[in-house]
């Protein structure tokens, strides 16, 4: 019978929750782990930060949350409110893909691309916003390397009657024109980065007025400005400790709905710039994992042209190109290295988040890196199966999928792969026409600007 | 308590169905009504068309649709495994726009921006596409104007293996560029219409070399070049009974949706080019009001600069400008007219499908026409209120909610509205960027062009 519901049921591809399920809470992974991760220091003293180092670019409540040791944090009704919009996000079982493919692999992706700025970012956006204004903060200022940091900080900042000013990296602002119109549509003010408004941006212009810009620099200019605004503070898209938390919503979602198509992951996999995404997907399954009741593999991945985990070296350094925030351990390229102008802007950062770096240091999770031909060629073969075009960034993810699919089929193993597809790439389609006309190149990683980089790192941190 | 999850409850955003719930058959309403539709008639003949008539156009299933009598057909096995890709698709109750317009009536809208096309045309376009291959056709030809029909027939076709070739209206080519490349991600190829491929195109260039072109003459060209292929057919996004009827699973969706919340709307509103997206809401909502259960006032939204109900002349007249489909009884303004480059490219339609224009004229709905300042004025509230950027299409529909939620204000009345957000606007942004330049004109309707262009209907056929 054709519409039977059991045929119909036995093709799920979307496994949803109500509002209802909706996870209430994040989850901090810190107090879990075997060994507590080392302390920002203050970039003059090199003393650990306290509190206060931060106040002025950060409202109280997200400081305490970056500090936090609870294992949970409630999250505030009026941010769940928000999330609804938009939340809980699908789990897709990729039936289309897998077919394409000829394996005998599961593979779930977990889609956030349906949130309004198109991505994962205002998981954290929302909250952050929040935060404040409920301290009485007037404006937020931000960077944004592909765009949907700073979409979606302008997103949050309307809802919650923030004046928004986004620096964005220039080889970004220039490929994705859309992105400034978005912004603008929700209210906010964007500018290319290295501007002429900050000492910051000034310099890095005198240094090379032709330079394609890096996260690090326009870091760097959003900083200057908040710092100097008593009523204004500064918003972080990814890196932070209270960033990957409030991303955890994605992990915590995507196990209850595994839970209920009663399926485990064998390996997960996620795209890795600052690691919030990758964060958000895996910290929940790490906790299960630490506590023994489960055993993915678990596996980041960044591009070649700015591998900070498996080429950078772990050492204490700036997360912004002037220098002008804490010191943070992690792996890095160094803080004035500035990647190639790939296309995946997202993951254009020259550090990782010291939280996600501690991690890997302590062997809990894999690290590998691809070029970025390989992941536009497996966008495209997801859009034409599973009809989303992804975002540069969480290509990535879908290239190692497809690696791990492949290693499936020649082994004839059923391994279940669950990965996250951050965003979709609506607003990248520039990248998709260079790929599709052959245009688009693999440059090589750069060993020799990053040795070079790695000689400015801050001496004697440990 | 704030977690408490009846408080939850009690801000529902999001009424969303199972897969178990889609519903498995389209509803024709052709059956249903007091009086039957006019035929179409044979262009040379006058004689009504059979459906030997169409067979160079369209596959023998969808012909057999066109013409059916049955009140529901199937949806086969193979469309619903692809509808469940975004479908069903989320009813939102809209809150936070409701805040925003201190209104007390209840605003609900269907969101069709979630299917990997970005609109409601992935609808149609599936089910087109699999019988076409069904019967062995090998590759589909098409129009498009805001580009939302030409990405779903792509995306269609790369599922069901077939050619898609894709002409797209000039002013819309050129608006939105990331739209091209968005349907050769899916694999088809894409001209800008006029074209000198065909004969058509060539005779419109001729008469206008800077033409923006029109959905009548791109329409010309994609027939133009099916009806000499025998192995290519050709596929419409509008206008015709089988792509209305593949559309009604929006409202019966939204039909199921409203009853989990137990609401009844007073009001139902939709934007019409072709109708597709107005019938899909809609016709469910009518056979109720037909058979007397429910009583809702029903309205079209057009754009002013082309105002086809509202303004139109109710005549036989062909689909397309350059007179080679059958013609059709339907309101028209004349099937050469050229509307305005409105950034609304979608709705640019001489004409209104003929289903929806004798349900006019039988009096079951109304219609009004807004001018696109006002509707961008809509659409950039709902994005600051409700986070999702509307196509420039929905915001007419959107502009229409505001109309009716404000008066609902002004009599203290909880109107229930219900109107559908066909697509979301992430590829026009553009129009956005230059409503938000203060750059977008009004233009007036074209009343002595359209005068002109009607003195051109064919003459006598009542």
């Amino acid at each position: 019978m054709a519409n039977d519901p059991d045929d119909r049921g036995a093709k799920q591809t979307k496994i949803l929750l109500e509002e209802s399920e909706m996870p209430t809470r994040w989850y901090n992974i810190v107090p879990d782990l075997p060994a507590p991760p080392p302390p920002p220091l203050h970039p003059g003293t090199h003393e650990p930060v306290g509190p206060e180092d931060l106040a002025p670019l950060f409202p109280m409540a997200l400081i305490m949350q970056e500090v936090s040791t609870d294992s949970y944090i409630d999250i505030p009704e009026e941010v769940l409110d928000v999330y609804r919009l938009w939340r809980p996000s699908p789990l897709y079982r990729a039936h289309r893909l897998e077919a394409a493919l000829g394996t005998p692999a599961r593979i779930y992706y977990k889609y956030e691309g349906v949130s309004p700025a198109g991505s994962h970012k205002p998981n954290t956006a929302v909250p952050q916003a929040f935060y404040n204004a409920q301290e009485g903060i007037k404006r937020l200022t931000t960077e944004t390397g592909a765009g949907q940091w700073g979409t979606a900080l302008a997103f949050a900042c309307a809802l919650f009657d923030l004046e928004c000013e986004v620096w964005q990296v220039r080889s970004s602002y220039d490929q994705k024109p859309y992105r400034k119109a978005m912004i603008e549509t929700f209210g906010a003010t964007i500018h290319a980065s290295p501007s002429v408004l900050t000492e910051a941006g000034r310099k890095a212009l005198a240094n090379d007025p032709e330079t394609p810009g890096s996260l690090g620099i326009a870091i760097s200019e959003a900083v200057e400005v908040a710092a100097q605004d008593p009523e204004g503070r500064y918003a972080l898209g990814s890196v932070l400790n209270h960033v990957l938390m409030h991303q955890t919503i994605i992990g915590e979602e995507a196990m209850a709905q595994l839970a209920k198509v009663d399926d485990t992951p064998d390996v997960i996999v996620g795209c890795t710039g600052g690691g919030s995404n990758f964060a958000g997907l895996t910290f929940p399954f790490l906790r299960e994992k630490l506590a023994g009741r489960i055993s993915p593999t678990i596996r980041a991945v960044e591009p070649a042209a700015c591998p900070s985990l498996t080429k950078g070296t772990y050492a204490y350094d700036f997360g912004d190109t002037a220098g002008l925030t804490p010191l943070m351990k992690m792996h890095t390229l160094g803080h004035d290295f500035i990647p190639d102008p790939i296309h995946a802007g997202g993951l254009r950062y020259h550090g990782m988040s010291p939280l996600l770096s501690h991690i890997y240091e302590l062997g809990l999770i894999e690290a590998e890196s691809i070029h970025q031909t390989e992941c536009f060629e497996a966008g495209v073969q997801f859009a034409r199966t599973e009809g989303i075009v992804p975002a540069p960034e969480p290509t990535h993810a879908l290239a190692a999928t497809v690696r791990e699919a492949l290693k499936a089929k020649e082994s004839g193993s059923e391994t279940v792969i669950l990965t996250a597809l951050c965003g979709h790439g609506l607003l990248d389609m520039a990248a998709y026409d260079r790929y599709l006309a052959g245009d688009m190149v693999d440059d090589d990683y750069p060993e020799e600007r990053v040795r070079d980089a790695l000689t400015r790192l801050p001496q004697d941190l440990g």
